[in-house]
């Protein structure tokens, strides 16, 4: 008769150690977030539908999970739409409320509905869950995490330096080095666009670009050309292929390639500014690259384009990206606003920390010492002085049980904590406990204060 | 054409200033769960519906939100249920997932599903929203965070005793002092009912006891009668309604009324033993009282019934509840293991925190400190401070724009920033910093290292 319990599929559970390293790494992220002064909001986990449906595209709204209305739904059901069977045009006669898909739009939306609190410019920090009916595999869930930092009402480009530097301290606080910060803009690629004299092509050639990663040269060409960019305007970029060096050695190039463009010769500047205030500030053990190839949610971004890998030898992809976007309010009618924010993977964060072993050995925050249950007066005696290490800080239990020493035991071993302490009559009768470390297997008799100061 | 922007009915957008005093509160209970032994856990969001249906009643199952599935949903509807137009009966066949309603389902069906990993008993604590979709009013939302701390697998009375340490504890640490700790005892009412003669009808009388407060003793009295209880049966326990004095007073008379009734002294036992255990450990600013006539979920509880009042004089409901289920996770198929667990009701806590003007000064994480902009030059020597500034722990930040003066010094005014610092040329020819606190309006002249001084 019992049901089998499961969780949907996408979803994950969390056990003791994992809450501990993913909430380490949340507050690594937060507490440089707040260093550089961004302000955390939090939004409720569904939205009414119009707020979401239409800003991700058309397969953003497939993707969002809706919820059916509480009550007889059914009542104020599109009666055209079921008589036809048809599912997406019934849905928003069924369905009024939705959950977050992102933390953008929840984020665009309150500082419209809230812009008479606001001081601009406005830095917010966000860190909740989104869901997504996506396809789940590796690496890829339903429920998941977001941690955004955005600044609005700013089109000042220092938000981006110090975006460099957010990166780079949460990346050197987590002991995580040798990441790279990849940096781009989108006038460059609408630069591109333009002196091969396809500008209205320019999505079709950034998205064929973006894969010279995956698919090479040839792949990239190939792809362009079935588009219907032809092998001459391909040919006027042949040296965005092979663009090579440090930052400043391909900034000279992209100045060659992109002399004719007004457009482009804003992005080279804007990339340029960011690049020489890096090199002023210098970065602690991130690096910023030039990677014109970088094309993210372009219908998005107007200006930079950000994106971090993990350090070389890390199978893993981005672990962080954003960028500009500047009229971020204007789907909810405040124009003129841009905006500019970056965002933490959690998920891929933690599995390279795992797989580096950065974790800090004291994340998980157990207890101390467990005192062995050896009855009730010695319980009661045991919890007199738990009350006082607890009192100094210190993490402390009773075994609820009079169980088998040996069962107690297992327990502490198994929980691995450190200390035990048996205080059974000649404890008691002498006002003392036996404190025994568990690894080394050492004892001490020693008395109240004496423990107090040896856990401490 | 702009959309107006809202949130659906019941759910809230929480400022940064709010979700500092919730992060505050959360804080301090965290801390305290983690010095008792307990550990986090985190579930999905939603859950499979054969999960949650069922097991909060029918009333529940109203509540619960449902999550449309994705795609063509209606390819696999109930046609039979369609055609009738019974949404109740429909919604299983196009609503797989639901949200999730409380924590203790889930951490049930957790235990379960990880039996083989979990160490027995399991002291677990979680923290996260739920969603009910309850009519919203004044403190009832349809997203709301819940705070449990539960035991599993043990049957020892320690836990209870804990638990009352635990509320001390937490709410002590708040600054709340003076809260009510009420406990009773599920024996203790199945006692009643058994020495009236109507133990059958034990819930339609814990239910009409449960609003003493309210309706007054008449009042109960009437709704007892209404229930088909008869005045005799009513005038053997009418010690209970002028029950009085502290709590070894109330075990007199409970004594003499339950003297017949085995469960009755049963629960007498357990109660004597939780209260002395506390009388020999001391709290620290709670009081621990008993109160006869607490039932809360009197289906699901079985030993000890906890709720907790905000000090007198602060009109709000319990601001925390909880008690022992002996067979927690039965609905799953695993059967005989006991729990026992409390909650705190964050919302509630908040708004007495609010009203008693409870939360510390410097729960905000401001920043300390704005640097004024004057320039691209100046922005770039504020910056290499600033990143000093950030390794050495202050939150700093550069004012984004080449603002007028007047506008900055607004912003920082705003923001209540308690410095700011002015850079521009002279000091930049002299390498210092002029550094003012914004409320004496006081100025001084300072390098880097006095800089970082004066700010930490």
């Amino acid at each position: 008769m019992a049901q089998k319990p499961s969780i949907p599929k996408g979803t994950r559970d969390f056990s003791p150690a994992e809450v501990a390293k993913r909430n380490y790494i949340i507050q690594q992220i937060k507490e440089q977030f707040e260093k550089f002064g961004f302000q955390p909001i939090e939004t409720p986990s569904f939205e009414n539908s119009e707020t979401l449906m239409g800003k991700y595209g058309e397969e953003g709204d497939r993707l969002i999970f809706k919820i059916l209305n509480s009550g007889d739904f059914l009542k104020k059901a599109d009666a055209a739409a079921l008589k036809q069977q048809d599912s997406t045009r019934l849905t928003p006669s069924i369905s009024e409320k939705a959950l977050r898909y992102d933390l953008t739009v929840p984020f665009a939306r309150y500082v419209v509905q809230h812009r008479n609190e606001i001081d601009f410019p406005f830095k917010r920090y966000q860190i909740q869950p989104v869901w997504r009916a996506d396809r789940p595999q590796k690496g890829r869930f339903r429920e998941f995490f977001q941690c955004d930092a955005d600044v609005v009402g700013s089109d000042s480009l220092w938000q981006e330096v110090e975006f460099v530097q957010l990166y780079d301290a949460v990346f050197s606080t987590l002991g995580l080095e040798g990441v790279t910060i990849k940096i781009n803009n989108r006038k460059i690629l609408s630069g591109f666009a333009e002196v091969i004299g396809e500008s209205d092509k320019l999505i079709d050639f950034t998205v064929a670009l973006d894969k010279l990663d995956k698919i090479g040269e040839e792949g990239v060409k190939k792809e362009m050309k079935e588009k219907g960019i032809s092998s001459e305007a391909i040919e006027k970029i042949q040296k965005v292929f092979g663009l090579k060096g440090d930052f400043s050695e391909k900034i000279v190039v992209l100045k060659d390639i992109l002399g004719p463009s007004e457009i482009g010769q804003k992005g080279i500047e804007e990339l340029e500014f960011i690049n020489s205030a890096i090199t002023e500030l210098h970065l602690s053990t991130a690096k910023l690259d030039l990677d014109v190839t970088l094309a993210r949610g372009l219908n998005y971004y107007t200006g930079a384009i950000f994106e971090v890998a993990a350090p070389q030898g890390v199978a893993m992809g981005s672990i962080g990206g954003g960028g500009r976007y500047d009229d971020l309010t204007g789907i909810f009618g405040m124009s003129g606003v841009s905006g500019v924010g970056i965002s933490f993977g959690l998920d891929r964060i933690y599995l390279v920390l795992e797989e580096l072993d950065l974790f800090p050995q004291t994340v998980a925050r157990n207890i101390q010492v467990l005192f062995i249950n050896f009855g009730s007066r010695e319980s009661l005696y045991c919890l007199k002085a738990i009350k006082e290490l607890r009192a100094a800080g210190i993490a402390a239990e009773l075994y609820p049980e009079e169980a088998k020493m040996k069962k107690q035991m297992a327990h502490a071993n198994k929980r691995e904590i450190q200390f035990v302490v048996l205080a059974g009559a000649e404890e008691m009768a002498s006002n003392k406990f036996t404190l025994k470390h568990m690894k080394s297997g050492e004892q001490s008799s020693v008395n109240l204060s004496e423990l107090v100061e040896k856990l401490a």
